[in-house]
């Protein structure tokens, strides 16, 4: 087999541009340098105890099989209660889909809605996998441009600009990964109402809600019963290597992405569906609840630090567990910076290049998934790169 | 959101046409019936002890995080050696892709060699979802009719017949569900001669290795090294719900899988994977073998049984846990009688139609994966039905 008999399609994915360096980073682990990691996309905390105990009880019963495609009934019943409890909107589990990772939800959802050839709008920068998916089904991004001046995120006003006979749909992300920008929900209703106003479908990825500091984030399901909702355990809930997420949305959409399911992925894991049931007990959100106000002090002293240090960063991140810093006062080529930061001062962030098509020579994406002392000897290490 | 806001690949993606005779099962089950369930196409074993170890010891030492894209070093190396260990075949860790179920592992494939537009061709019966995983990708299945004449499977013959100039490749499945029949290795060097002639590529689905019964199953890798073969937990190693699988092929193939891995998946379940390390252990494989051979035995009552019944059996399953019968002694309609079947004698079996599109009315697939017992009642109770 040549490389040439491979597919336009698997040639046009992307892997990520950091791998090299994550690579890198590991070797100078292994070697006994002290590296600071702040390249992670995942909490560093331990999987919740009561997690944990539901996972080795899972185990016990016995026989650890197939479930139905869209999760066991109890866990999208689960599911469904949370939107009662945490935003007041009330769903029936039919309208929620258990899915592998929301991952799975991504490729379910947009199985369900991006034809062949059409494009699925989304902000630049964003997370890198969105438009692999759709390349993956023949279908395309519609990469726009965002900034500081609209946080980050697209506005009702750019979608209605960028609109045209080939976007199907928008895909927001809020909070959003790499900035952590939150779209506010009197945005989110204008975005909505345009989106259905041209004839659109809107996929919403709240797979940072819970993880937001000093308030709580609105679904979109508030304003729009409409639109698809991605989310996952890995964030909030801590569970990443369990690969569990859902999707919530009409129930018929939610039959037809189940029937995808079943020849996709046969059914999500089964122990991560029986160990996420623990997820929302009092105990467990106490649990997260902690952590998230641990994540929160930790971006309170990591943009305070950064900014002192000449870095850019409009607004503070409202969610998620990164910044995403304008680096142009320090570098003209953040990729070069990166690793040069790496491999001097051993620290591991990732460059703007892995989530943005334009400035992303600007940009650096510092994760605070690492502990706050650990945050004050990056700060440390970057104040004598910076000032000598 | 409207149906007709559905993309066609949605829509053309089929359910399994059984989903709504295995509710009314499960609905017979709940409402006291002694229903035997000779349709699921899992193993009905618990987890095997020293994976379920495993699992216990990688849960208490804490993090659950994501691992890389084509799984932790120590199972692809542990997996590479087992083609040593089993076929006596030599493969570098770096050959090997960890995936999400064999799902995962067929959807990479079918990703990296289907174009867009282009065909590949498998038997007819077969595995009903290799087709909705090419229809995913906007290519398609070219399904080609086979009959006990060839024992269900295509020869080297039979794909130079079909090949036209859309055919990008060929999918075989050895074991094969649902007939369970076996390609002998002289026909696989002659199918892959004939595919490599004509140009194209050659994937090979080995997920019912190790349950073939009075002989072991040639891995294709014995004749062809540029193939792709797709294998999994779930089966021989009884982890269905683990869900964790592998692909092998050539270096270059399996890191450009990777690449496409890291977008569509992040990572297999950790768990799953720190699991199955222990599935390798002399202790697990005496277990299995011990499974085995009970499936053999099962094998052999219901095969006999079936065939004093008056129904259609060629050629013994070689391997998996399926005897596809044909039927048409009985019915002709397959069908509507496994309905009746089920409401009337509370047998729960498979019709031909979710396997084919060709004599689907003729066959009946019925697993054996219920003890002895069960398949001694199921026969009385077909016997009771058929002879009155």
């Amino acid at each position: 087999m040549s490389a040439e008999k491979w597919s336009a399609r698997a040639r046009a994915i992307d892997s990520f541009k950091v791998m090299d360096l994550l690579k890198r980073a590991r070797e100078l682990d292994d070697l006994g340098f002290d590296v600071i990691h702040m390249e992670a996309g995942e909490p560093d905390f331990a999987t919740a105890a009561p997690v944990a105990a539901a996972a080795h009880a899972a185990i016990e019963e016995g026989r650890i099989q197939y479930t139905p495609a869209g999760g066991i009934a109890p866990l999208r019943e689960r599911i469904a209660r949370y939107y009662a409890e945490r935003y007041g909107i009330d769903l029936g589990p039919e309208r929620v889909l258990v899915t592998p990772g929301a991952s799975g939800g991504l490729l379910l959802a947009f199985a369900l809605l991006a034809e062949q050839g059409r494009r699925f709008m989304m902000a630049d920068p964003g997370y890198p996998c969105n438009a692999q998916f759709l390349r993956l089904l023949e279908a395309r991004a519609q990469r726009v441009r965002v900034d500081a001046s609209t946080n980050f995120q697209l506005t009702a006003e750019l979608v209605r600009e960028h609109w045209d006979e080939q976007t199907a749909g928008v895909l927001l992300a809020s909070p959003a990964n790499p900035t952590g920008a939150v779209v506010p929900p009197d945005e989110m209703a204008a975005i909505s109402a345009t989106v259905r106003e041209l004839g659109g479908e809107l996929i919403v990825d709240e797979l940072y809600h819970g993880l937001t500091y000093g308030f709580d984030a609105e679904t979109v399901l508030a304003v729009d019963d409409q639109a698809l909702v991605l989310n996952s355990f890995s964030k909030y809930f801590g569970m990443t290597g369990w690969r569990l997420g859902w999707v919530v949305g009409p129930a018929d959409a939610v039959a037809e992405m189940e029937k995808m399911a079943q020849n996709l992925f046969i059914s999500p894991p089964t122990l991560s569906q029986r160990a996420a049931l623990a997820a929302f007990e009092p105990e467990s959100i106490e649990i997260f609840e902690q952590r998230r106000a641990e994540f929160g002090r930790r971006r309170d002293l990591l943009v305070s630090g950064l900014r002192e240090l000449g870095f850019g960063i409009a607004t503070p991140p409202q969610g998620a567990f990164y910044v995403y810093a304008d680096a142009s006062e320090l570098t003209d080529d953040s990729f070069v910076w990166c690793w040069s930061l790496l491999e001097e001062d051993k620290i591991a962030a990732t460059p703007g290049a892995d989530f943005s098509r334009f400035d992303a020579e600007r940009y650096v994406r510092f994760s605070y998934t690492t502990g706050m002392d650990r945050i004050e000897l990056a700060l440390e290490r970057l104040a004598r790169r910076i000032r000598g």
